[in-house]
């Protein structure tokens, strides 16, 4: 439950606060039909093309067609849920989230957007507004494809396919973990037609829309933190990979071989991990935006032993950027200081390949009425980056304006402890509801 | 072939160089037939109580037969080889090294000192000398037991056996790697009697002999590189080893999560290992004796990746040093630096326990002798220590003074490749021959 405000709401506030109080049983009962519908047990286990994502989809439908939404699919299993405006000839906006989730994970990471979205849809029901033009309720297909595809893909298939910014190939390169199927057998088993999927020919008209709205929990601990409920979002952080680094010193006994005769891969590479972090954390304090991760690192468990030198360690790098400059200073970076400590100790580093995502900016104009909203709304919000990827970079990339909400969430995400607090669904609704209302004053 | 040295060589040294070049053949057919009877294909493979290991013992004891020597064996398949001297009741001296090898191994990591100690007997016979007491050559079983036996074990069996300082218990423990049978079935296999091992009460009359010596290869590069075909070793490095060290920090996302709110256990390792490293060059720029190595360091493959903080790292840590309070003040730092990283960056270190190898001086009185011997045979040497573990240390452990005498070997040892020159080997024996003649001046 949010608490009581310190002084009396004006009457936009008063009314929204009212509206979504109203509206909330939507919500509640999405949430919990769903989960009911979609577990595995330990978490929730909504597969990309399964049965539980589909179980999903058709809860959402239901609730739109009773909401008395103009109902559609697209060939690739999107569900869009309209509410008609006023102007239905000019463009309104379109909101929304990913309905699939990860193995074993929690209930609201995706989901919670689409709720949003009808929420915020029986929030202006409720208020008795009609939005100045039509308002769509997106709910997005196989955003967490990677927790359930291996091989060559970038996930967010249900998105980058309307989108029109799915590489064909992705269908055949996806391999389902289980299955040991592909993404476009398990596409076209499910009712759905990956033979549609076209590079720069998308199923979404994006003249229609002025803009993506996506509400999500946030992923990270820092809204919980700082105490705050809501945040707008920043940017989506791009990302510098280097999946495959290898470090090729030479084995030998640990014992008689002098250090100044040795090529040994392990102090070579620390060196190189600690020199990395020490040259990200001076980025952070001079105002960049940057984390550091070496998810893997490991000498071959075939030939290491605690009696010899190592002579070989692999690992990964990954870089993640608001700004694309502190990326590339960070790749390049790494390849000196790789070149230069190989040759002071005997090692070579091969880093591989950095791939890069673009980091997706989210629309200034957008977030400033956010943050007016939320400030007009008595909503605590602060500005925050999302450090992990959404569908909303998706459409940037396409080429629509976009702009994020989070949600306080405890314990992370894509576990099934993940917890968000209804109370503070309600609040980012509410500022949904606003924003897509015509943001009154 | 030594090269010829640049003035006249003194009487005794033109002697030894004459008695050893004569006594080469017996060095050459030992290496050659052995060599001939206990490969696997790859390189030697004489598993300490193998058939393998039971044939290098024969082919030593045809030879020591030939040239006279009196043959025992003790309960555990130690060979005696002895030769008598002028007078049989003062104590004199055994020298010789192990027998067996690691799989696939060279021909001359232990063989090589006991071949020197038949070839210095025949060096002795062929100038005429008698030993001023008796002189035993020893060919030891199991000292690469480690190379064959899993399970807690301390190596060097047949040395600490005869010494008795072999904790029976370690017969049941250490288990065959291929057959999974203990080595105290392997040992009643093949002969001999386990039950005879007893703390505290060895087969050798430590009485009867003033020292050991041991010619071995130098398992380093150190006198390859510097051009010295021998040297004297100074001490046996000691050990401090830590098995299984554990950094526990967090999973979590890789973008999501601010730094300052994670707990990264491989930034965290990678922080210990190298300040640890800075340590141990510190120590050594001040002087002191150490190698510092960290053989194995690996994230969990069942759990990491790329887009997750680390929240597990699995390593070990080991010492080596000449100076057992080195051990100490390394040992010491680790945890203390273990605690303050750990305190800083959120995250556990469990370094476990350090099990500790003392290390083994080399008597001065012989080392002094050693380094006289090669200037009056003008023999190049230099002082070295000795990083891996030797049958003398477990004769210095058990009360008996010792020295050793390295032999340039190019590749290492414990595989094919190791190389050592019959030239520098005769340089080695030749030394060896004058220490056991009663270094004649």
């Amino acid at each position: 439950m949010p608490s009581a405000p310190d002084h009396p709401l004006p009457a936009v506030a008063a009314r929204f606060a009212h509206a979504t109080r109203v509206a909330m049983p939507v919500a509640q009962e999405l949430f919990d039909t769903i989960a009911a519908a979609t577990g595995d047990g330990v978490g929730m286990a909504r597969e990309p093309y399964g049965a539980n994502e589909q179980k999903a989809s058709d809860l959402l439908e239901a609730k739109a067609r009773q909401l008395s939404l103009e109902v559609t699919r697209d060939p690739f299993g999107n569900l869009y849920m309209t509410l008609p405006g006023a102007d239905r000839q000019a463009p309104g906006w379109i909101t929304g989230s990913h309905i699939d989730s990860v193995p074993s994970g929690g209930n609201f990471d995706g989901l919670a957007g689409v709720v949003a979205g009808l929420t915020a849809v029986a929030t202006l029901q409720a208020a008795g507004l009609v939005p100045p033009n039509d308002l769509t309720v997106m709910g997005v297909r196989a955003e967490e494809a990677s927790a359930w595809y291996a091989g060559a893909h970038g996930g967010h298939i249900g998105s980058r396919a309307a989108l029109g910014i799915l590489p064909p190939g992705e269908l055949d390169s996806a391999i389902n973990s289980r299955s040991g199927r592909s993404l476009r057998e398990h596409m076209t088993e499910a009712g759905f037609s990956p033979d549609r999927v076209q590079q720069d020919h998308g199923t979404i008209d994006l003249a229609r829309y002025r803009g993506w709205l996506e509400l999500h929990i946030e992923q990270g601990p820092v809204l919980e933190r700082l105490g705050l409920p809501v945040g707008v979002v920043t940017a989506i952080r791009g990302s510098s990979r280097a999946r495959s680094c290898r470090c090729t010193g030479a084995y030998t006994h640990s014992g008689a071989v002098p250090h100044e005769y040795r090529s040994d891969a392990v102090l070579a590479t620390v060196e190189l991990v600690h020199r990395l972090e020490a040259e990200a954390a001076r980025v952070r304090a001079s105002g960049g935006d940057l984390t550091y991760t070496v998810g893997k690192l490991f000498t071959d468990a075939g030939l290491h032993s605690i009696t010899k030198v190592p002579g070989q360690v692999d690992f990964c790098l990954e870089y993640r950027s608001q700004e694309r400059p502190v990326l590339d200073h960070m790749t390049g970076w790494a390849r000196s200081q790789a070149e230069r400590i190989g040759a002071e100790r005997r090692v070579t580093f091969d880093l591989g390949t950095f791939s890069v995502q673009e980091p997706a900016t989210m629309d200034p104009g957008f977030r400033e009425a956010l943050s007016l909203g939320a400030a007009a709304l008595d909503i605590p919000a602060m500005d925050i980056a999302s450090g992990a990827g959404h569908d909303a970079q998706d459409f940037v990339h396409a080429g629509l304006p976009a702009a994020m909400i989070f949600v306080r969430n405890a314990n992370g995400s894509h576990n099934a402890d993940e917890a968000m607090d209804l109370a503070d669904f309600e609040l980012g609704t509410r500022l949904l509801a606003w924003m897509v209302a015509g943001q009154p004053r």
